[in-house]
């Protein structure tokens, strides 16, 4: 890793403190996903993102950086990053999945917060993470109490622009992100001095679309029984599309998807016929979480698809591409991201209707239904989803959990009990 | 209390878990309210409406019912009782500040949910409480997690329109939540069956300044050295005027800031002089949540100010009383409620700037930023006011609880130690 050392120091990075971080991730990577057997080939490339995690794609930050372009840094799957490309500009997925920030976002937030607030806290504020420090801007948004109040201290440590997410999906509700949106495309014209045209908004729609669209590919081929990949590399796979370059995550994911249809012919899957099949709905996974997914695959089952930010979420729904005017865009944009069903919405019937369509798609035989610890929209839904599959007779376990190791026995112990249950 | 069966059973009442809390509630009054020293004749009218708080205005409820009128229950500041009052309907406000109802709550909401919010919802789903009985119609609103989803599982319960409540305070929110009244005008007008006219809004609007320069009065009464009312009984009086009647309740209140001025005029106060003058900052105080002022006051320093829902939050700022058509009006009460700074704003600037400006007008000592465990908004927010207390010099003291009283000797602890860092 020490051929970053220039790199992190033109980040005005802790390199102490980094290199406590960068010691942590090699071993417990190995101990997660290279212990797997059975593994597609097409995985080796997000293998090999991850090992390099805070060079590679920082050092190419640096080098767009270096030639006058900008990179934003966003937090929620309801930021477009349509609108980012199209200025010209990186977008980069930064939320925090590692315990190791938890502690020093505690330093200026309430230890009942959400864990994944506390640590992309912590890696701003400790100068720890290259991504955060490759940043121009952030963009926050208003979805749910943690990181809406959170947003006004992280303005001590970094230049913000924050969106306001309605919480509702009324026609108003559906104008008034749109000129969500066309604020921040003038924020992100101003940043770059790029103005956004009708054509590089359409060449951005396009992009992301295709990143969905492989997404999509390879969450079709997760139907396959037996499951040709494993969950937690498909989870990998999700991460990673939130901060590598689009267009080579989109072929990488195409060639990946391309081995697994291979797979698919031939009967082959990572995980024995009969393998119990686990549907994960609830908060979002930043890399490096694993935990969940490494407990469900380690007790002998299989997870199938995710409902959550990290899933199926960040790529259902694609944006019309033939519309030629910024106003019928925007609004084409307003659409499809409206149409994903976050807790932070009220009502949310539509996420209800997606978790029991997908537990049929994807032949599932149970649910987890998983949360951050102090998530409180994802924690008061869970009632009314508890409700509503137990009347489709579907089984559903609550786990909620930081990102600390302290109760990876205890879930596991209730994981398999609910496995047994499902017979 | 024998005497209002009758009306609990015509109102679905559990009769026998009602009794229970019934039970509750003298020996509490008695020990926190009566046992104080030198209280203002005053406060008699406010001791009988507690004392019978589950008969004589409930009683008042069911004969407006009776005769066709309806009730309207709210839970929150932001939600405008003006409109209400205007549809011939009477407003109530709703919120729990009974630990009597939180186990129940924790059946359909879960543990780490603020306490109010589990408090209101058990008083719901167990029907011991006439005035959620009472209710023909609920306005929720979308302020904080844990409530906007809280209205969904409460529609399993009862009739509820929810208001959204813009996050931010630019001037397309300030649009946004005047639509949001209208919209509300418009379902009270359906329930009543009457029409909200400017001149009948005109009325209302005039009813509801009128409580507000009331408790406004009474507020600056607290500004003399010494005080001449404790911090627990004007905390009674805030919390009665959510549901007392309001033409009474402002005559009552106003007879009592009568007997205050003649206090202050001879220099008599309830507490001796050179008490420390304490103001509280943070989440609401429901009845019957005396917790804090009481440990407060029973460790020798008044609370002479509550920068809180149920203190300044409730009756700073008028409406225009001089509006003759239905959008000016809509659109000047849009204004003052906008003006009112809750956490679940951002930014909340305001609130820093409101809390610094009553200190120095009410000359207090130190500040107690007082938050109902697991509010996300106001713990967050807690950081930005430290800071900003610092900067000025003011201390500050955190205090975070629920409605038990199990850590109260441990808070009390903390409040000596703080009142005697004061010096």
């Amino acid at each position: 890793m020490t051929d970053y050392k220039k790199l992190w120091e033109s980040l005005d990075m802790d390199l102490e403190k980094h290199e406590q971080l960068c010691n942590l991730l090699p071993d417990f990577f190995a101990e997660v996903y290279l212990s797997q057997e059975n593994r597609p080939e097409g995985m080796n490339y997000f293998n090999l993102v991850v090992s390099s995690i805070h060079g590679l794609r920082p050092e190419e930050l640096k080098r767009h950086r270096d030639s006058g372009g900008k990179v934003v840094g966003t937090f929620c799957v309801y930021v477009p990053d349509e609108l980012i490309f199209a200025a010209g500009a990186i977008g980069i997925g930064l939320c925090g999945g590692s315990q190791f920030w938890v502690a020093d976002g505690e330093r200026v937030l309430p230890k009942n917060t959400c864990p994944l607030i506390k640590s992309f806290m912590g890696a701003k504020i400790t100068k720890t993470c290259p991504y955060f420090q490759s940043c121009d801007l952030l963009v926050g948004e208003t979805t749910c109490d943690g990181k809406k109040k959170a947003w006004e201290i992280m303005k001590n440590y970094a230049d913000i622009h924050v969106m306001h997410l309605p919480q509702m999906k009324r026609d108003i509700d559906l104008r008034a992100w749109s000129h969500e949106l066309e604020i921040l495309k003038e924020r992100l014209e101003e940043l770059t001095g790029n103005e956004i045209t009708p054509s590089k908004l359409k060449d951005a729609i396009k992009l992301i679309n295709e990143k969905r669209k492989a997404l999509r590919r390879l969450y079709e081929l997760r139907k396959a029984n037996p499951v040709p990949i494993s969950g937690k590399d498909a989870l990998l796979v999700t991460q990673i599309a939130f901060y590598d370059d689009p267009e080579r995550f989109t072929s990488k994911v195409n060639s990946l998807c391309d081995e697994l249809e291979e797979r698919v012919k031939l009967g082959k899957g990572v995980f024995p016929s009969g393998t119990k099949r686990i549907i994960i709905t609830g908060t979002p996974m930043a890399i490096p979480n694993w935990k969940l997914h490494h407990i469900v695959e380690t007790s002998g089952a299989a997870v199938v698809c995710e409902e959550t930010c990290t899933g199926t979420r960040y790529f259902e729904n694609l944006v019309d591409e033939e519309l030629d005017t910024l106003e019928a865009q925007i609004m084409a944009m307003s659409e499809r991201y409206m149409k994903t069903n976050c807790a932070c919405f009220t009502p949310n019937q539509g996420r209800i209707d997606d978790i029991i369509r997908l537990v049929r798609e994807y032949k599932a035989d149970g649910v987890i239904y998983y949360n951050l610890q102090f998530c409180q929209p994802y924690a008061v839904e869970y009632e009314l989803v508890r409700q509503a599959l137990q009347r489709e007779g579907i089984p559903v376990l609550f786990i909620e959990t930081d990102y600390s190791e302290n109760d990876s026995g205890q879930i596991k112990t209730r994981v398999q009990a609910f496995l047994e249950m499902l017979g």
